[in-house]
């Protein structure tokens, strides 16, 4: 590069991304401004324009070739610099641009497609979760592009608009187009950092069971006064089916099978989960509960990465609007999912709870259950020069080396990434663990953002010398 | 009366009404088209509305003395005729003008407050709670007052605003107002008949206990990814705490002390019962549900009548949209309601159940129970005058007498009558069983309207001439 050693080389890279913090701001604050809500039909068309807003700026910065790639769901955008020679490695980066429906709307304190800095954050849906992650990326790529004319390596770049809704546009793509993503290493970025001075790095990464149960009863609602009693009433039985799956007192899934297959985590794993900060108390300061709850035997940061769980999100029917309404509802409908560990896999713990649940259920109701999504846990040798590269560029940009846990998120794409391309995964991230994503204002802290940007420039140059 | 038989006196009132039918339609089609909502302040505007339109109607039927007498909350309407003089007995008689919400809206084939007949029903919002039997007795009323210009008896006329939301004005102003409340007997209209060939009359009502029980967390919504496992869920906690109140094979309350004042039931009322035409068979029918079900021992219409319930009617929080959001709540909130039985207390009941809940619940949720309503049950002496001359009228309208049972439903306001003012009560009713009164597509079969109101003519009638 123009003779210049290495060092000056990125130096001049770092310099000009300092220099466009402000523009790459603005950018980033433009991408949020469209509610690229993935799982609300209602936002088709903001989807499309998110995608195009990627095309458009990718095609600015000086990626070499960038399409649209059209699924049966929301497209991909697939952009390639290629110019690097097939000596050099090639890295293939995910991100991507939808993001999480916004309610409860009211809780925000700003409107959450009206970008709003405070106090060295940035408010709004997509700013951690996902957006503000990838326009990370594409500063580094336009800092390179834009001083250098050309990047270190060969870099593909995945962005697509289905991660909040099981990615399954991407999924078929990456299981089909194994020519076209072919690469030595993906780059996830699409997580979060452990606090702004500790970097992370995910060496896995827990599964997901989305489970939607519907107990149906009367054949409409139904006044309690009248029928109270005499009838079963869906809410009654939905409850114990529920309370059925998990004990009150040690937190374990009673679900016959569910732990069967869950990987034994030996000492030096679990060791390795104890030296990052994240004890007992951080956690429960980061939650604001009152306690901490949670599967007896583990501490809370092993119950929240190598251990499996079961939540509930949501339960409908009825009434719950203000004052009291007095009906036995039709049905109710609950929402619940289960994080998965390695090596449990999806589709069987869905049969062994649906199965559990039909054995429960009275033959005075009818039961339905739909899986709404199963993705499977995914486990990466972390020793890999490719993964290990990724950990000293984050020294070079926050001053510190990253740390390496199983992610208690669930990235349905890693496993494909994982199983189609045979590469190493960094999944790895920008976030923190008080962004709020998935959950009323979401914010990017703006130090972590900038500061990404220059690990994915460092890491870019890694890649080059890498053995 | 004009030295005609009682007999000739009450035909010509009797084909007044049938005249009059169409009239009295269309005026019940005006009142059900004002969305008196009580419940939703959003609807205040429309309260009074409703209660004006009542004024102007009792005025132009030509009741002596009309006024709106104004509460906390929304305005009762109350009217008097009394110049029958005092030696004739005088009638309290009793409906609302407020109505249930209507949703979930999308469930009606025709909106909710534009009044719609098909196959000789009336359907609308209130068209059968309350707004279609007030106008039954309007209709009755204004039928003597036209044809003869004056009434059998002195009556009064109380028509409140807040049946749906515990009747708090009127509790208050009934326990204050005896002297103008005084009557030989009050008449509640406000039920239903078995089927239209089948009229009851209730000789008591079960009480009701409704509890708001808000299960709090994690200071605000967490991803289920990031937290799941380490910190409470608010909804896992709290389908455990629902389910410990009802075990799922006897469907027995399990709260310590729930029974214990609960009275028993000799074989003679057991059996009083059996005669009515409300076996499981046609409760099945009449609910659309797979299979009955309820407490162990008891019939069908026995647990909807002199066996105490327990039902959830909602649970809110978390994300319950269209396709999956893996949110870990701040807080669940449930709303469930006990209805009760003579000699149980609700405020009793209340204490109990709360009990029950603060035991068991867990150090790391904190948990709020608000009691939304606590309404006594009735139990009234079925063998006098007043409500076996009720029976007698039912006869003559509809050819048939009348049954007796405790009804499952609560009428907050029946144990103030009965302890304030000392007189039998008469709980009856035109709706229907599967009127859908608390549900989509609330309907008044216009045979039980219009039959209604002839019966409230025989009974004014019959009252004259009670001993």
């Amino acid at each position: 590069m123009s003779g210049s050693t290495a060092s000056e080389t990125l130096a001049t890279v770092i310099a000009h991304l300092r220099d466009r913090q402000h523009a790459h701001l603005t950018a980033l604050g433009e991408f949020l401004s469209i509610p690229s809500v993935s799982m609300d039909p209602a936002h088709a068309a903001d989807m499309a324009t998110a995608a195009q807003w990627m095309v458009d700026c990718l095609q600015r910065i000086g990626m070499t070739r960038t399409e649209i790639v059209a699924t049966a769901g929301h497209p991909i955008v697939f952009s390639e610099w290629l110019d690097a020679g097939s000596a050099m490695p090639t890295l293939l980066i995910y991100g991507h641009y939808d993001v999480q429906p916004a309610d409860p709307i009211d809780a925000w304190h700003t409107p959450p497609f009206a970008p709003s800095i405070r106090d060295g954050n940035l408010y709004a849906r997509g700013a951690s979760d996902d957006k503000g992650q990838v326009m990370a990326v594409v500063a580094a790529l336009d800092a390179w592009l834009h001083t250098f004319g050309r990047l270190p390596i060969n870099v593909k770049l995945l962005v697509e608009g289905e991660e909040e809704t099981s990615s399954v546009g991407l999924r078929r793509f990456v299981r089909t187009e194994t020519e076209r993503l072919h690469c030595n290493a993906v780059l996830m970025v699409d997580s979060s950092m452990l606090t702004p001075q500790h970097p992370l790095i995910l060496y896995g990464t827990r599964g997901n069971c989305y489970l939607e149960i519907t107990v149906r009863g009367p054949a409409s609602d139904l006044h309690s006064g009248t029928f109270g009693g005499a009838v079963e009433n869906p809410f009654n039985v939905l409850v114990r089916l529920l309370a059925s799956l998990q004990d009150g007192d040690m937190r374990r899934v009673q679900v016959p099978g569910f732990y069967d297959r869950v990987r034994t985590v030996d000492d030096a794993e679990r060791r390795l989960l104890a030296s990052l900060p994240l004890n007992d108390a951080v956690l429960q300061a980061m939650t604001g509960a009152p306690a901490l709850a949670g599967e007896a035997g583990y501490s809370a940061i092993e119950r929240a990465s190598i251990r499996p769980t079961l939540d509930i999100h949501g339960i409908s029917g009825g009434f719950t609007g203000p004052g009291k309404k007095t009906v036995i509802p039709a049905q109710a409908t609950a929402k619940l999912s289960m994080r998965l560990v390695p090596n449990q896999d999806p589709e069987d713990i869905a049969r062994q709870v649906i199965d559990f649940l039909r054995r429960q259920a009275p033959p005075t109701v009818s039961l339905d259950v739909h899986i709404l999504s199963a993705s499977r846990p995914v486990l990466i040798d972390y020793r890999v020069p490719e993964v290990q590269a990724a950990s000293q560029a984050f020294e070079k940009a926050f001053g510190a080396l990253a740390g390496f846990m199983i992610g208690g998120g669930t990235l349905p794409i890693a496993a494909d990434f994982q199983e189609a391309l045979g590469a190493p995964l960094v999944i790895t991230g920008f976030g923190l663990p008080d962004d709020n994503m998935h959950a009323p204002n979401e914010k990017l802290n703006l130090s972590c953002f900038f500061r990404g940007s220059e690990m994915i420039a460092h890491y870019l140059a890694a890649l080059a010398s890498c053995p």
